[in-house]
């Protein structure tokens, strides 16, 4: 038995809280101090919250909102690069011919941007850290909907990753009970990254980045100030999840079925 | 202002958590002693077991499985009537043309069927215990599709009601965070009533009927012996919960649809 021979099937995936202050410049060094450490931590994929760059609300987006490629991007691209990871750049304020978006750019371990996604569409990204990984991007809101993670379940995703800010009011009572739930339904890994909190913003920020496993436990969990939590994806286990229980494969697609309407199916 | 004036939109909903034995003539007379207490509680609405009748597993269906109409339908037809409840029959092995299924029946306060739910099938039953309430029925394991609930919220269900049994392995794991799921994703209550827990029995249920409202909160929750649990069910709560979180109709419908296949759309 040589387990050299054996394909490895599991990577670690690093969440960054961060604490966003109102200051971008700040915001964007810490942000790559963290997902250095991560690297360091020995994690393949980085995962930055929602607006990571700015504080949180749309009424924030004219002061801080950018291109794509950009200060920010440019900066995700470098930390990327520099510490040989996938990083899911949260999101960030963009402009883009006077409209103003919620978007999340995810960059390859050589600096490349592999995919753009704007809040409520549907982007799909092949990471391989270590084996290939189908990972589907939702942003924040995006969450409350199952049809968006049905669908990337369905498209072959094995983790979905949402950048997103709860409440003090939404974030104890739906914010782990969504992610548990989507986990499940779909046996899928879920992360979340939320900013840290900050009793002093004008929108207080639950924290408590999370990692469920497919069979919809939490597997890590942060607390409410900044801090990077670790997960070690094993895609063999969910393999293994999804035939004990093999409800993706005894889906009664005869009685109904979940179809992405620009495509006509899914 | 006159409180009379005030249209009631609550109605008690009772789940009767049976401790089934081998005996199918006790099994009955329990159920119907329990359904009797129930509407002396002030219920409107109450809900049996999967399998309340008999042994559970398919194993047992041969032996104990009967038509419908037929002795155990009987039973629950006058306990609804003698009772002036609706009566959510939780399930009976039903034999039918040499096939067998796991089926619930449903009868009102006049002791007529109102709807016969075979397992994995679509059938939703307008009940008015004291408003109409759009109920949709589905059997233990159904619970784990979510499109089957998604259907059924957008056809208008404001509850959703699961007879079943998941075992000591699943209970702990999934019974309680389904529901709350289903509960959440689709903003509309939630009952599972579970046969009580018999160690004795080749399947060893996990009980904990539970009873959950559209915010995800479990509102009612038995443990594992023999019990009847009580739950009120607002629909003007429901109704405020969408207008609070209004994901019923921010659904991008434009992107993504959950439809019944029999019919084209839901």
């Amino acid at each position: 038995i040589s387990l050299l021979s054996k394909t490895r099937v599991e990577f670690r995936l690093a969440v960054v809280q961060l604490q966003v202050s109102s200051v971008k410049p700040d915001n964007l060094s810490r942000a790559r101090r963290l997902v250095t450490e991560a690297a360091r931590q020995g994690s393949q994929v980085v995962l930055l919250p929602e607006c990571f760059n700015s504080p949180y609300g749309t009424s924030f987006f004219s002061e801080y909102a950018e291109n794509i490629p950009g200060e920010s991007s440019q900066v995700l691209s470098e930390a990327a690069r520099e510490n040989k990871v996938y990083l899911v750049g949260g999101s960030i304020p963009e402009e883009d011919g006077g409209k103003f978006y919620n978007t999340c750019t995810v960059f390859g371990p050589d600096g490349n941007l592999i995919v753009k996604h704007r809040k409520v569409s549907i982007d799909i990204t092949c990471l391989k850290p270590v084996t290939f990984c189908k990972v589907g991007v939702g942003i924040c809101y995006d969450m409350r909907f199952a049809e968006l993670a049905q669908l990337y379940s369905r498209k072959g995703c094995q983790l979905l990753v949402y950048p997103g800010a709860f409440n003090m009011t939404t974030g104890p009572a739906h914010w782990e009970l969504l992610q548990r739930g989507r986990a499940l339904d779909n046996q899928v890994y879920v992360a979340t990254a939320s900013p840290a909190r900050d009793e002093t913003a004008s929108y207080v920020a639950w924290g408590h980045s999370t990692v469920v496993n497919p069979w919809g436990e939490v597997i890590s969990k942060a607390g409410a100030e900044e801090t990077v939590i670790y997960a070690d994806i094993d895609l063999q286990y969910l393999a293994d999840i999804r035939q004990q229980i093999p409800i993706t494969t005894q889906r009664r697609d005869d009685l109904y079925t979940v179809t992405s309407v620009q495509e006509g199916s899914s």
